[in-house]
């Protein structure tokens, strides 16, 4: 496994830390960061993340046909735009992949910029964030021991799947295939639902005339529970669009689960709130004993 | 500020803790502890947070004549019937506070059984936990630098809210007043509704058939938001009983703001669903520079 060129399309918190773990293992040559911004694109000069940089508005695609695999990190809303600039100026060996949180969606806008070169395009979602975000918060550790899922098609090349997947894993990651719709409703399951919860709830309270005061008294957990509500409000709004129809499915699951809350808190029942709060804690403290062993390096 | 002796009803983490860090602090003569099962009573001796031991099923309540102090921090649903069998027996001096997380219900549980003696009884409600229970995981710093909120009554005595601000001084807390319902109202928006929406989250889950695979995918954001979704089943259905008012107008924002959010997304409204998320983000970041601040030993 060794890169010989990458082209990091956004060098943020993910691309950014992809870069430098690359770097680490020593399977990269050179590193070309493309970005909006020249101050984030100085950051990641500056501490090594890439070694050359260029913006997105100048003429950056000239870079892409010696590149080995150009890693596409922006938001997702970019992507169509992205992709019809990096189709034509790819070369014959070039493999293009993402880091994407829904894939459907991206899948689609790969397919009608890449068209007959859809082959070398490979989908994948690595699982792993902080709270921070640029190419000042990138981490050589940040996919240490996590998953980055791969969602290819019946047509992705087999090489170039082997690649990407090469290259996560010199990233600390474990790799793990899933169909595409299977993936968007999973995430829109574990990860989107619960980010638009949180969001609704601190948005709520927020725009309270006693929210000062209210917002005073969150404890341990307020702070666990609202941490995903401080996140990307473009990012979560570009999610939240891509992966629609699978989080509409997951709001309707949520509704129905609350009004049954409801419902038993109008009827007094303490039985069955309790039966509800038992079901989620033994699932809670099994997910956790679980989690615990894979991080530990247990098996997945 | 001196205890001659503390009788502590109910020796989990937060009765514990309160018992070790009030000998932490050299305030407290003799610490008696009264619990339902001799196991957890054993651990308490053993690990020094009490100096003797009186299970409740055998007649403790000779303890409380010449008690400075009773603190009771058992689950709120058994107060009725503890509140019954320590009315009659305290001392002329004696003073009775509480560790409930919800007040309204208490302090009516405690007039129905303190009649003429509820000037001394202060109702308090310190912030605090950890994600175990029981007298082991006990600490003696668990309430240092954490609120304490006493909701006294017009007739509470002041010397007796006095002697119960000063012991939770000594635990290392910051003492402030609040009535009542207004208690109960701020409790149900950042605390006691969080639970619910959390345990109703997990519940819906783990309830599918295909919950093993899901679960298998939550990561760092799942792991926070259902922190607290662990919690124990019979005290957040005794919270949710006690607080039932208060929770129910809760829900009902609360679900009024999932009304706006599914709105926008099935009409694929992006700006209204980012100003709801930019709304959200901007209250979560305020909230954590202020508890940052209050942490490091800052005003409140």
């Amino acid at each position: 496994m060794h890169i010989a060129k990458l082209v990091v399309v956004g060098v943020g918190l993910i691309g950014g830390s992809c870069a430098l773990a690359l770097r680490h293992a020593g399977v990269v040559g050179q590193i070309v960061g493309v970005g909006r911004t020249q101050a984030n694109l100085d950051d990641a000069l500056r501490l090594g993340v890439i070694d050359r940089a260029r913006l997105l508005e100048d003429d950056w695609t000239a870079e892409l046909h010696d590149a080995d695999i150009v890693l596409v990190a922006a938001p997702v809303a970019q992507y169509a735009d992205l992709f019809a600039l990096i189709a034509p100026a790819i070369g014959i060996a070039t493999i293009v992949t993402d880091a994407g949180s829904t894939k459907q969606d991206v899948i689609a806008t790969a397919c009608a910029a890449f068209g007959p070169r859809m082959a070398t395009f490979v989908p994948a979602h690595p699982i792993a964030g902080t709270a921070h975000s640029g190419a000042a918060a990138a981490l050589p550790g940040l996919y240490d021991g996590h998953i980055v899922i791969v969602t290819p098609l019946p047509e992705t090349d087999a090489v170039a799947l082997a690649r990407v997947t090469a290259l996560w894993q010199a990233c600390g990651a474990r790799v793990a295939t899933l169909d595409a719709a299977r993936h968007d409703r999973i995430y829109a399951a574990v990860s989107h639902l619960p980010h638009l919860l949180a969001f609704a709830y601190v948005a709520e309270l927020a725009a309270r005339p006693d929210a000062a005061q209210l917002l005073a008294h969150g404890g341990g957990g307020f702070r666990d529970f609202t941490r995903i509500a401080g996140g990307s409000p473009e990012m979560w709004r570009d999610i939240a669009l891509a992966n629609r129809g699978a989080l509409q499915a997951e709001l309707r699951a949520y509704r129905a689960a609350l009004d049954e809350l409801a419902g038993a808190l109008d009827a007094r029942d303490g039985a069955a709130l309790e039966r509800m709060f038992a079901r989620s804690r033994t699932a809670r403290q099994a997910w956790e004993t679980a989690a615990d062993r894979r991080r530990d390096g247990g098996e997945e």
